[in-house]
């Protein structure tokens, strides 16, 4: 494998929601920035020969299979880009890795800490062979999160206080949206927890390069049955109204912790799919001695930034519309004040990854950063387990935290 | 003590930030409200003998002194309002029952549980010989949270599932403000908690009819030492540059806690006085099977209110400008869309206990009431103390969740 | 007259909608400013014995009349306070001047240009003799617009480019609503241009500096005919359900012109009665070289400023909780974060007007300024009258401008 | 020409700023959307043969051509897409129109009424033939304009009384910007006006269904001359730093204008480039009757609707997160609440044309209908050329204002 040809062949498991968003990232990546390879959308694979065929044609990838293995053991494929739930990311990734290819792999990186430590090990073996690899956590590449971090990272916050987050969903209030995947503990591992609440796990420990050492947690399952599903792609579904199964509800409908992080924060964090008129509310403010910043995904293109050592008379919380070129990500996109949205994330997220790739670097979060965060998903559960008792979180590495 | 005279003679302890506030109110009540009694605002006490000579001639009580023992003990006040420090809040409180008063004090009810239960039980006792005492959130009495509660007693948000409140503030961010009473337990009886995190359990209790049954909390001093003051009045103040002497800051400047309601509703609380760039930030969310509501006191105007049984397209949070005649407390203001303030909380506090008391109501919320927040109060700290496990909390009466 | 003994004694004419705001900015004025002389709430004045002897009793006046020509003549009265219609604001205002009486009267200043120029006139007679006077264009006296003043006049916004005010209001959307005293012209003058848009003509003028040279405009009366109302106070009313009488509606129901500024800007103005959901809209924005403010009266405790001269990734509309002690008029007030409502611009508007009596200086906007305004309301009538042509508005005096 | 093949063969003249837009656009379209026929992006033309051949590779078109009348007489050509400056529009769409092409033309249609009543004649006649064009008002696209186009359509606002349009820029308040060529009359026709005016002008008749009756107008360019540029591509510019050569500004920096829509609304419209702090800010607020709907562009995922037969407690504006299945246009993109940008907009204008193209039906806006637009245009700078006196615009066709 090699990207002698300046071009990146990559092979994508799996097609619904996130294969359908990665695939208009990897299309559009090169139409917009100038990068030292370029990616070809080779093969798609998926579990079903009809949908997989149907998927290639219509997201536009050259050639497509119903077996991740012979997608792994093709060796004209450089990349390759795990979409699918869960709990098949382990076994994809450990066989990518092996056969010497960059992995990109959705979030959450596994179903549970053991899997995510065998695959941050794997990865760092890998990387001495030449492969890459990456976590899937888009919203770093928001860029407003890019300039939230940028901001903590020059010291315009002072000394962080508080950190609150929240990611609130209103999908599955209604009891009888039907029992997919998401709802299924073996398939995705958690609920809301793992699904939204790695994001904002992720994000503020990215934006605040700090490390959350200590959490206390409270977890609930509103409905705890549900229809069987006829069918479900995305977030939309709808149940089997032919028949009057139901099965049980395996994982979080929500869940809320306090946390510490280690440079002394106080932390909220709350994840719920039982938010009413919250659709995709990713939020979060953060207090430092200087300065806060908050951010809200429903409102991506736009940062408030409260600069404490402003004139007394003319501070407030500033609007900053980043969408200007002077922005993370933006010189390449539009005139000024012409927004983008949640999908440029991605295509963001390739920029970087091929970058990195392309030129030897390391792309991010690494696997052992993802780590990090599976470690702090598990000491959610095990407090909301133990009477939210305060439950330690350890570093994975001793460089994680940078 | 009578109301034959429809009129009411208030003695008021208390003129600092919270006296000046409630003289504001006295002052204005029957100017804009007609009610069966006429507050009369006729004895003001304090201990500084010029300051409260000053504070009578300026906020217009009729007479002043320095003793509030010969205040309660006066046969011609009929109630006896409490405006200062926590931790004479229950003596005040016990001997103005004995007397026969009619008593409105200042939240938190007391610095600690014990003073709290005894204070509900003498108000009860009392109550039998025709005294009637209320505790002074006076948040329930924006027009907003007022409309918030309407909605969620009508069944308007259906099934509560999360509530989010937090109480933000930053005034004392910088290392270099003093160490005032509000900083010092043995008068405060706590630091953030007591001061504004009292004021969003109450809110939320009162909003939702459900009880705190348990809690997991973390608290915080981020500024262990401070200068000691030269001189304060409300939240301003200065440290005595003259002097080098600091003092230990005795109480928390941040609290943050899990809870569970008794509808099954997890809640997520945070009061801070370290939020910079929050300057009164008492914001409260809820969101049920049917509806959400969401507010913001540095906007007490206005009111979001997102109806998920409206037409799919047509779902949003409404900003409800709640100035209206239609809304609580605001025919008796100003036409449509002219705002009112913070200090008409009080005003419309002080129509509900006029009203009350000269009609032999009971005026709300009740001693037993603000206990009941005392006992949250307590179990946010011991919860804290005992590495955030969880711990629950009982009903202080059979009949307070009511 | 003279304030020897330090006090200032009020006449007021008029105990509606106005005298009712008026009535609680003299009550208070004192209770929280520290000012040179106390207002003293001597006489009201109104023309239905019975109202005017209840409006004295609930609003706090010590006396009451029903003929204003009495109080003009009583010598213990030294201010004059005009809140009648303006079909009477001539008259009266004239008659207490010529009486020596410093004289405050709502806007418009009158409802004919000749009628202000007269009392411009009479004001600069009188002022000889020690008579002040100054008309009552409150929103002045909101901080946030002295705040957008002083940064006008700090040189922050650079060149003005642009102004853009609104002031909107829907109360009289309802076809059913009556023909109150606003909509006939013969006692108002005109309609929603004279009674909000000269607030927005005045403000805009006053936070620019600048005057308003030539205007272009369309006016409209959607609604021609009205019911006869049964009774009406304030800007509620009901129809007279048991007659069909109906009359014309006189005045405009909306006024739309464009203006140009003498430092070169292009403005748009528009006020209405007919903007659905818009309760008390004043919006203003104006655009410099160098920044921006943008303001709305619903939200009238903070102010939107954007500072072109903040490094680019960081410029944003900063939104300025104009409550703290640094700015304009709110030292006196609460601590940081507490809001205050649409009365406080009277309380602030009657301290400055006590201030400048009592120490011999000049409340402001002068009977000059006003007319200026007069004079732009006028040319907006004319145009609309012609085919919306260009139409020149010269200044009253050579020193209005400033 | 045919699209027997289920294929549209894209030839477009254009490779700047709106050159990408459309291609990212046509790119994505069918990978979205299930449509009759696939856009292929075949040829680009521009007059650089070096940048048009680095066009074509980064965005992705088969072939490219310097000469646009090879383009327009090659018969594998379906569709012609004109993304040039104005002075070119209607040379290049008769030649197209002639040749049997259909037309997919960028706004304003050209950059006189002469010049644009040709091309709809032109336009009327080749439909015979089987041509269709349309002209490319992107925003109508926008999935909360055409929500509010169908709640105006369904009777939810009632009768219109207001429409206020503002499209708001600020990248030429510095007088050092260059000269570009939106800055030439010659080869731009006019300055915010028909760049910016326009959208505006035709957003708010297609969302009313009513026609712009006559205006009153001013117009100002406030800095009238520049340097001259270096180079520019998109809005960002440089000036030529290595000469002192400026050039006089030929078009308005600004046009503000007062309108009648033939329902009886009145309406005013600001265009500016000198509105310090906005960058993309197209605003629209529309009050009916029964309602009110306001847009704001930098939110073009939001829609504020009021509705005012709901309860008067209730009433609010709503903020509809235009990002659901049950919204125009969304239900092929994301899950709830994931936000789309501004380049959506050209990709729901692809759908749109080509299932009209495909299935023989009439893609919107016609040529007539931007003729109309071209009609307000005139108007304005006739008005504003003439004291800003009532200029009466009639319609274009009889059937345009449908």
């Amino acid at each position: 494998m090699s990207t002698n040809d300046n071009q990146l062949r990559i092979g994508m498991v799996g097609y619904a929601f996130m294969g359908a968003a990665h695939s208009q990232a990897w299309r559009t990546v090169n139409r917009v920035y100038d990068l030292p390879a370029r990616a070809r959308m080779t093969l798609i694979c998926g579990r079903d020969p009809g949908k997989v065929a149907e998927a290639a044609d219509r997201l536009g990838w050259a050639e497509h299979t119903t077996d991740w293995r012979e997608l792994v053991a093709r060796p004209d494929i450089d990349v390759v880009d795990i979409c699918t739930p869960g709990d098949s990311h382990a076994e994809i990734a450990l066989a990518a890795l092996a056969a010497g290819k960059h992995v990109l792999c959705e979030k959450p990186l596994a179903n549970t800490v053991a899997e995510a430590r065998e695959m941050a090990a794997a990865a760092a073996a890998a990387r001495a062979g030449g492969a890459r690899s990456a976590c899937g956590f888009n919203y770093r590449r928001v860029p407003a999160v890019a300039l939230m971090r940028q901001l903590v990272a020059e010291g315009r916050l002072g000394e962080i206080r508080h950190v609150r987050a929240t990611y609130l969903q209103d999908w599955i209030v209604d009891p009888q949206f039907p029992l997919v995947w998401r709802l299924r503990k073996e398939v995705s591992g958690s609920g809301a927890l793992g699904d939204i609440g790695a994001h904002i796990i992720d994000l503020t420990q990215y934006v605040t390069g700090q490390r959350i050492t200590g959490v206390s947690a409270v977890t609930e399952t509103f409905v705890k049955e549900r229809p069987l599903p006829a069918e479900s792609s995305g977030l939309a579904a709808q149940a089997d109204g032919g028949s009057a199964a139901t099965g049980p509800v395996t994982v979080d409908d929500a869940a809320i912790f306090l946390a510490r992080l280690d440079g002394g924060a106080l932390a909220t964090y709350e994840a719920s799919r039982f938010a009413t008129g919250r659709k995709n509310a990713l939020r979060v403010e953060i207090n430092g001695s200087l300065g806060s910043v908050a951010f809200d995904l429903e409102r991506l293109n736009e940062l408030e930034f409260y600069d404490a050592t402003r004139p007394a008379a003319e501070q407030g919380f500033s609007r900053i519309l980043v969408t200007e070129s002077e922005h993370p990500y933006l010189s390449a996109w539009w005139p000024p004040g012409h927004i983008i949205g949640y999908e440029h994330s991605f295509t963001h997220q390739m920029r970087d990854f091929i970058e990195a790739v392309a030129t030897g670097g390391d792309p991010t979060p690494s696997f052992a950063e993802a780590l990090q965060v599976q470690l702090v998903l598990e000491a959610v559960v095990r407090s909301a387990e133990e009477g939210s008792s305060w439950t330690v979180i350890e570093p994975a590495l001793a460089t994680t935290a940078a």
